[in-house]
């Protein structure tokens, strides 16, 4: 069986929604960042770099969001979470996925996690300044150029769905007003019904 | 036919040596950004985000590196840069281009791209401090635990070999020798005797 090592309300809140999307059984473990404990050796066994979401298969250890996603939407192939055998399709996906991990995520990282990339720790307050306008400027061209509507790919749903849902749910926190995007918003209003969304929510919260 | 809009020595190389490796006639249009041609009307209507790699299909463009990668080595799944089609094999490969994507990359983005996430010279100066130890983390990280031999997969060239060639190549730039990591330094020479490598690196140089 799967298991999620996963934290509540950081990027693994996606591949934790992919899996209830499968309606397939899974385990999910929370991993306390308040007592540090994905830099416990344990939890470094299992994923050197100290992160989640970590996802345990019968064959080993899959770690980052998009590579994750990717796995269940292919192995669920035939669930709500699915994703298309075309290439072209695949990549549309991916491609969105990646910008989300690799743009997105970063400038949102710069509000709390600035000791990544400074030791100064007047420089890390002053990488908070610019999280709002970028976090803003991203949502701009994902609500402008990328989200087709009325799921992010257009009319299937897809994991880039619960990816850009947990990235929404960070604006406000960042300083951005997520009612400035309606498309964006409005699927996040969507998707807090879908029953799995729910769910992995009462689970976090639990 | 694919074409790709790179830029000499970005991470757009990684992309053209797969279309390289395929065997299959591709164009490859170089993106001057010493002019500034990413922000130009023109470019910015092909890829909104102002940035290369973008890989032009017959159905639209595909942007982020790890898409672009996934998309050549499903379309020209026979050739040397194939890739698997179990999905564990393929989320290893994904797991490693999203770590190269959204650590790495944002790693070594600090030496020269600091105004992404701050306005403030002094502080954009100060960001360039950590980018060694950083980078050196990353590749320890590359070397011990995730660079299978010879390939980074394993006996089977992959996606990931590229990428990893392209970004082992800014190591001494960003004030790292590569030496210290003798697996991957070993990779990087061999690598470069590749014909798709010297190739691509001939047409980047002209």
């Amino acid at each position: 069986m799967l298991k999620l090592y996963f934290s509540p309300g950081s990027c693994s809140q996606a591949s934790h929604i992919a899996l209830e999307e499968t309606g397939s059984a899974y385990e999910a473990e929370r991993v306390d960042f308040g007592i540090q404990q994905q830099r416990s050796a344990e939890f470094l066994h299992l994923n050197p770099k100290g992160r989640v979401p970590a996802l345990v298969t019968e064959r080993g250890v899959i770690t980052e969001s998009p590579a994750i996603l990717a796995y269940i939407g292919q192995r669920f192939a035939d669930t709500p979470i699915g994703v298309p055998q075309d290439a072209f399709e695949f990549a549309r996906i991916q491609s969105f996925n990646a910008y989300l991990c690799s743009t997105v995520h970063v400038a949102h990282a710069h509000k709390r996690r600035g000791s990544r990339w400074a030791d100064d720790p007047a420089v890390i307050e002053a990488m908070t300044l610019k999280v709002a306008s970028n976090m803003s400027d991203c949502f701009e061209l994902i609500e402008t150029t990328m989200f087709s509507g009325p799921w992010v790919m257009g009319e299937a749903y897809s994991i880039a769905d619960p990816y850009l849902y947990t990235f929404t749910s960070w604006l406000e926190g960042d300083g951005v007003d997520p009612r400035r995007f309606p498309k964006v918003y409005e699927h996040s209003q969507r998707m807090a019904e879908r029953p799995a969304v729910k769910k992995v929510l009462s689970v976090a919260a639990g």
